[in-house]
């Protein structure tokens, strides 16, 4: 049941143009957006910016040390699952003609690891955007906030036969079923994910799991407000 | 509202243990399951067996050539997503402990594309794990089936305000929702993905679509045992 | 002395600018023809275009399964060797100023293999490249047929002491000697590859193995005909 | 002549063996110890153990963002020249015969770069160390402290004509002289290099630095042990 | 016409078990035989050994500097295919039962490139492997010499209308066929390649040139035996 | 101790601008100069030319054979650094602005070693980078000789107690104190290297290891002198 203490920390890093820490329960995510100018090629003279995401783990984030990535290691499926579903719901935040001929490269650095690291990357990565986007008001590269809403992202699932919102790793590895959800401001959904790890799940209960992402969802959404206020 | 034309050829090729051509509209899809002896490190002394799943397309199964995957080509996200979501599809079907110290490698490799070859995998993979199965039970590998459950994917989205099950590409490529489902004989979901591509989507309209996919994927198990007969 | 049974279906996917399956015993492949605009930085401005070509194998095509090549897998000595023949092969039939321009890309995927798959790769090639410049043609992209002759391919050797024509994989994997000769419609050679798999071989021995080969392609260049008409 | 704010943080993360962020000015790297059983097999029944170690910068900890490494980036020269040097100063440090059969694992992660990151990297990650040698004493798999000295590293250089200690990336870029010295709490050298980047020097020269990084690693070394009570 | 100068210099190199530099006119090559304990995985238990080898040239053996391989080089197929041509022609020459457990890597390397290194290639190595059996028999590994019969190569081919024997790189590019033919002693084939490479060749031409290639390598064998005196 | 017997030999091979074979001792390296139009992209612009290096070992140039570099090979952390080394050693000793627009590429290839490959490569380097810079005024690329200084290197370092110059694999691999340095002709030191292989080391004896390195490094110069006359 447990919905784990959230904390995001703007301005973290001194050389991005926005960067954020988030912290949920025990995982911490750093989030940075990079500012770049041009589009990749199939995007050349639409008049549309782009927004695309990287997503990496430190070794020791998590209690087995990982493997470095690099030219001997495989291709690793579900860092690029995951650093798709973070551009894809950022792009779905965003009016990207307000952009045209710009890319906002986010990093999502994992320092450590206790569960929720995807969704706490797509919820600080929203942020750190935000941010990158008032310095390029500033800098006088766009005209107005190019955001149509906030976007946030949380967990739920099933454990042991009790609904959960925000699992920890623990609670994760235990999750029977186990959902993703990305929503904006206003209730509209993004992304919905929901897998059956260990076992099969009804329609009922998905909604009821979709149900508690989205109570979730609007609180982590008022913590972004707070923090970029 | 196009709900394409399907068929499944078993005993497609004659070299491995179990192998499908599966067609729905223009996709065409070959469906490989290989037997192997021993499983994964992380499985070893566990009494279980394990299922994994890679995924290919051929270089002009598309409209525009696909480079092959090579040394030099950049890992592909896409796949990796692709391939991840057969295998836990299909391990959900499967009763792990009866395959012990089996590893039951499958490969889907798109023929032809014109929309839902993700699906069309799964679906197709089935019978030919079914088929793989009914081999080791003769080879005296196995005792008994291991499948609890047929399982089949259906891809369903809304198209310029309409809802449509088993889209094409064109259909896809404007879809503004797009959602695959994963679900068993008995009605049970294993996996749902749903993605805003261009627009976001309410709960009224994703309950919509999963009993819009609920009824394609109940077609498409009879069509699997009508096969297997 | 088997001469197996050979089909060449043209036009067997939907997206290619020429695509055939060839046939042989049981031996499967697929060859596709792509055009695209520009050459290769040695041809431009020379007044030629080219023709290039990739081999591939489905990963059960095989008895035993070969691992997808992708940045972990070693290199492929084979394919690479034989894709290098492919090219070779179709060039030699092609006056090259006739596609100024214009690069061919062929792609040759083995569904099933049986032995004797380069040289069928070349013989189904060589009637979607035909396809492929009659599109072309369609198109008003070029001028005239810029195809001098057919050419065509076939293996021989010598196995237990016998001559063989077309082996299928049991001889291949028994023969003492081994060929794979290019000719074209004229009777004209454009590659011998002859190598002592397991024994050294006499002039005469050679000179006896190249007639039969000669007849075979003759064989399959009518064969190519009659699926152009 | 800056001679930057330094502080070394321990148990930084939750997951190590040993964890320290260490800053100095704007700089800000994380250092991690892992304990793994087993040596390289260069060291097998050798009565040894190893000290290997990692370094990598977060794509943003720089101000022009660095791609990410991977199976399609060049190799990195820059990062394996450090982490060779990061684990031979580490290993004369240690007497390798105490943690027989165990490797450690340093990894060094830069979070924020103003120079000197390879110099906190080696003075860091010495803490990080001896944290997990107490915790190997204190799960009973080694008998006392393999450390013999403690060890730490500073750069020095030439700018605008002035000697400089621990310069930052501003100093650095500027530098006509820059030099790296790793030393241990006795003052003995572990090592020396010297780099001419846009001047030579002379012996002079190189003799008043390395004075001036004896006792810039004197002041690390009294940090690093106040940290460790 | 040119039938280049040649020679072999035995024991060029202080740390191989064999090493040989084979010049041929301007061709210059390093051939290395070294001897490893165990054979690939698919030859255990066979009572067999193993030939291996690899081939490469220095970037500026040739007049355009070549790019050295690696990690983000593409895999080169000249390369590979090279170096299959001359395991095969080495293992076509010794009887593989009397080096059980045994491989032999064979190394060639072109420091200086001017036509026909592939074949000056295989004509050194198996002095090379000479060498390097004589030392196993010294060393009380093997009991007696496992070559058959000695093996060299040399390339033929059709000039400006003219038969020509051992190819300078000029001759070489101006080459409408081109073959490289490995003989034994007694004037058995290993191997024929016979390219068509801009023009085809009839099968008059073809025995034309096997002749000369013949009366080539009786010699290049002559070359061998006196450097083995 | 062991100062070993040096040799450079100019103009080994035919097709690059400049060639040096140098030994010492048994050591023996290749070292080439090619020139080529254009500089890399963070020069362009700077009325700078450039000056890079790369370094490699035959397979056998050691005593137990090193695999090949290539795509499945993990990538050399002691190549790079050496590389990085020589191009660095290079670039101190010529005024980059009188190569505008050019980069010099610097190929060092062991065919044996024996100790001190990389002060050997860099010795031999600046020879081979000095016929390149003739050529390049010959053929009216440059006006005038851009090195300002010769450059040479040597080792030097403690073994067994004792200080030695020009260290052989056995000295080397024995070596308690290990010190590489690159002098220019006026005893300005471009690089200072010292690491503690075994032991560490005083500022005492660091300075008579200095002293011996120069002298050293002035008889190198004068070799490379009078190979140039």
């Amino acid at each position: 049941m447990a919905n784990r203490k959230k904390k995001i920390t703007r301005n973290y890093l001194m050389h991005p143009e926005g960067s954020v820490l988030i912290t949920t329960g025990d995982t911490k995510v750093i989030c940075t957006a990079t500012v770049t100018e041009g589009v990749p090629s199939f995007l050349r003279e639409s008049g549309q910016g782009w927004i695309t995401a990287e997503y990496g783990m430190l070794p020791r984030s998590t209690n087995v040390r990982n493997n470095r990535p690099g030219p001997t290691k495989k291709a690793n499926g579900r860092s690029s699952e995951i650093q798709r579903l973070i551009g894809r719901s950022l792009r779905a935040a965003v009016d990207m003609t307000k952009i045209a001929d710009y890319t906002i490269q986010i990093d999502c650095d994992v320092i450590q690891a206790d569960g929720g690291t995807r969704t706490a990357a797509i919820t600080g990565a929203c942020v750190a955007m935000q941010d990158a986007f008032t310095w390029m008001i500033e800098q006088g590269k766009i005209m107005d906030n190019p955001i149509r809403e906030m976007v946030a992202a949380i967990s739920v699932g099933i454990v042991k036969g009790e609904l959960v919102v925000d699992l920890d790793y623990e609670e994760d590895s235990n999750a029977d079923v186990d959902m993703n959800v990305v929503m904006t401001e206003s209730g509209k959904f993004i992304e919905i994910q929901a897998t059956g790890e260990k076992d099969t799940f009804t329609l009922e209960q998905h909604i009821e799991l979709l149900q508690l992402a989205k109570d979730g969802i609007i609180e982590l959404i008022e913590l972004q407000k707070k923090a970029l206020k």
